[in-house]
């Protein structure tokens, strides 16, 4: 049994580490830190956990975490950097589901993330945390920068196109649409249901903090640039990641779907449904799996492919404890493995 | 390991079964029933299932289920009572979440269910299925007639004050919401999003069903008529009943928060909030957990009762298998312990 | 055509006024304040008046305000009483839709909303804008104090018995529950779509500010006390205030449906359904009616209101408008007629 | 005053008709059919008409529609095509919501709506309904086939650039999202509010029907063949679209914002937003007005064009009037200029 701690348990992906955990057989929770509300139950805020967790939020003190075997941030971006160093100098692992240890190229972090990274030395010893392409470093990594949710469904969207050589890279574009969750439990105006529901949108149409993620990502697979255009919606829902793909296929008589099927074949959380099949985000909602399906329209040289996830779980807090899995030499898909909440 | 069979896997209730059934380490669902979708594999009506349910439907046989240990019945009222006396003779125990066998007065159920009875002998033998009064019973039974969803939560908010005796029992009020969930997989114009989002409204004002069960559950409590008025109101949301009682206490200078911590002190699945509290129904999304909250409005004899719950699982499908849990001497919370989704 | 003010613009009750006075043939609103957007076009903040309202946001002063005919308060509790007084000495009408001026009971004003009330002396002056009870009062008054959106409901469906009394005015029930709307356009955790959405809650259920307000009212419209026990719950909805009401009738031969119609029938707004229905807030959604209608349960004394309304418009600016109509001779439904938005 | 009459009164179209035709101070609804609910009140069905309607459904005959100046066909696909001729001959304008006129190769609406068009003959003498492309032919019409839901929203978001010969003609993306009501008010599961909520989904993405009647539009916009892509989602709101427009601009240093304001600048329903600008769908709620923005992603070819409209109302019946407003020769925007819903 390998002790965790949270750091940033007041927000949704720190909730959902404690979800998940609960049904984990070889983890628990001892530590889950919060600045603001240091002192107060978890079930005050929130009393979903009523029965499963007793613990009370402490102070994101080095001293609060020092026993633990694992820590994870579920923090604002910014936040891991200045904490991490020290926490890996005590031989504890982190697993970091902020964007602090996801790009390499810090000029580019600094500019879309507006701030100086502080921890410039770790990005190298940092492992990009999407296990269908990254399984093995993960395996033996002390640091893990978990892959942000609308990053991992573009990613395994075009994972098996990309590594079987399909499609043109100079033009591929992902239509994304995330549940309101994304935008974490701070107070706005903006995510307010009286601002949000019945109502969809696109934003940062013009250029948004995971493309470069995305794009660094795309190429380690294809091992080489790839062209991505991409947009973000706001769905009127909780949770939730829907990405459509569109790319161009270099050879049309190829069968898509086999490709799929084959590249997936042994993921256990990538599920590949069938030919003509179109995946809804709410048969994933609470599970860590994907569910993806492909198309080709008629008389065309487009590739569709869909894709969906938990933003919360695959897309973050599930994607973090797969990768503890492996760090740890757990099989891979402990605790991991409930369905969907439908409906 | 029990071997579990499910007449009406294509409704909700079936689907909740299976999903539950998935986590429950001593049973395992072998004959999953559809009359109109046989054949088809599960996983086509419910993809959420993928990965975790491998069943097709069969054809709702008696040949079909005669090697399990246990069947429920999730299918619409009037379908149980034609079909459980022959598996019953077979020696299988049967769990009924319709409300063919829940009260114990032919002429009530037929005349608010609009048919006549088919298996009058058997009302006698079936024991309500609510644990929280009825454990030990449940435990012996071979026929649980699984209580109603409204009924669950009515009857778990005045437990406690029926007991002890402490309300007047001549005017106790039961103002219930329920999500769109409750009525069922059914094709139908009144339930569509389009007719339902964005919307409230009551229904059935003057009489509803659940009303002459609730009854029943109530007296069987106090030991003497009460006399109640519900209202049941459809909410829009997918999951989730919220009922708010009033009643009226005998004696004022009572503790009431003190009456419900002691009553339900030992109970796994209903858990009372510190007082001052609210609870959600999404703190109960997907669980077995009941949330009970009292008040005491000021300069007044009115004591006011919140209970939420999960109207499939903990109103329906998990409370099936609390049930099942006791008849086969399982511990009870056995599969029944995952927190609720939030948010 | 009669001028305009709207002081405190950037709320949902502000921009509520200026969706509907597009409609008004005798009224133009010519200034619209808010303290932290002045200057920036209405229309970046509600694009949904784009090509109806032409004005940028302007300082709260008084000099922006002294050509009105009617300056409209939309502003939080406490705002009104200190800028009140000066705008009255301009011979300029004020309609408030906060509850500064709707307690006459000074002391009971000020422990429920937690601070001096800085003009006690127009609590006199300020007539209670309820155009069902008071329609005369407010014809000739220059200082409104609109219902506010619960009480609204409540008083309106109570209205009929008090006025035959029927009821027993010892033991009235309003179970409310209102949109998220309701909780106005601010900064909060508590209303994100994420907190609040495909869930539904119970809150201050022991006392809520509304509740001294309906009292006033109920026992104006009564002649006598009337003790009232009201909870009001959370909808995830945008918009709309469904309440149900339990009482006691006195006499339970009465026909409560003819009471309802009779007095009724000459109201513009209000609208009672035929026997046996169950209103919608959906089908007065962005509409001024108020839906009604009546039960009465089986062998019982109990009869059960439900009532609906938009919070927003017959629950705060539509009831504005009304008032205001009233107040400067218009026909009293000018601008008001359009019917609910549904779907 | 002209008289109105609508074929297929209980679709959301139908309503939307009658809801607009309230405010139209020009056309009297005198005539509304519905084949299976004659004789019924249409405030039985749509309660938020009562006060505005006091019509009854009555039998779709010719003898109940003899006296329109102009009848609306709210149906599914199929009917009017029946019917249709018989209306013309008697002089009266037909304005025809669903498909049946709308694409001019008859073989390729045979293919996509599976069955054999019944009056091929009134292919030619049909106009197109979308004023903003065809507004000189609609006005001198007496068939209109008004444009579709989705295909409304591309060729707006479109029309700039083609007529500009802004972009390549060989591959534009429209990935388009729909609120329920776009799927009308029929008994299905697939629609169910447990269904489609808290979910997202693509569906028809190998091809849809919308695409051959967007390709001919475009095609007839441009003057050559415009190769089009089109996956169509599902939203869990009541009512809007959203697409989201993918193109390769042909010279990257053309200001496309220029462009579109130019383009749109006379338009009354086309409002082009501010750069930078994200349209939200309930801006447009219950509104005849598509909001349209246009996004140039950095060191990239493309260019994307977000666009909302009311699916029930630009999308379908708001369009309807006026197309009838300019067959009629009223003011184009006569009953059309309310503002959006929000929130």
């Amino acid at each position: 049994m390998i002790k965790v701690g949270i750091v940033g348990g007041t927000g949704y992906t720190g909730a959902e580490l404690m979800r998940l955990l609960v049904a984990h057989p070889d983890a628990e929770v001892v530590s889950v830190t919060s600045r603001s509300d240091q002192g107060r139950p978890v079930v005050d805020i929130y009393p979903h956990l009523r029965g499963s967790v007793d613990l009370a939020f402490v102070a994101p003190d080095l001293d609060n975490l020092k026993d633990c075997d694992v820590v994870f941030f579920a923090t604002p971006h910014g936040v891991a950097q200045s904490t991490v160093p020290a926490i890996l100098e005590l031989g504890i692992k982190v697993i970091d589901l902020s964007a602090d240890f996801r790009i390499r190229d810090v000029a580019v972090w600094e500019r879309w993330y507006g701030q100086a990274h502080q921890a410039i030395d770790l990005l190298e010893r940092a492992v990009y945390g999407l296990p269908e392409f990254n399984r093995d470093k993960i395996k033996t990594a002390d640091l893990v920068a978990c892959a942000g949710c609308y990053p991992t469904s573009v990613q395994i969207g075009l994972l098996p196109l990309l590594e079987k050589g399909c499609i043109d890279l100079t033009d591929v574009i992902a239509n994304s649409a995330s549940g309101v969750s994304g935008a974490g439990r701070q107070a706005s105006v903006a995510n307010l249901l009286s601002e949000t529901s019945d109502s969809f949108k696109a934003y940062a149409a013009s250029g948004h903090r995971h493309q470069p993620e995305i794009e660094q990502g795309l190429a380690d697979i294809a091992g080489q640039e790839v062209k991505l255009t991409f947009v973000p919606h706001l769905l009127p829902i909780n949770r939730g990641i829907h990405t459509t793909i569109y790319a161009n296929l270099l050879d049309t008589s190829i069968d898509v779907q086999a490709v799929f099927e084959e590249s997936f074949k042994q993921e256990p959380f990538v599920d590949v449904l069938p030919a003509g099949s179109h995946p809804q985000t709410r048969s994933v909602r609470g599970s860590n799996y994907c569910h993806v399906a492909v198309h080709r329209p008629e008389n065309s040289n487009k590739v569709i492919v869909l894709v969906v996830e938990d933003n919360l779980t695959k897309g973050a807090s599930g994607q973090a404890i797969q990768c503890m899995n492996l760090m740890f030499n757990f099989e891979e898909t402990t605790g991991l493995k409930s369905p969907g909440l439908v409906p």
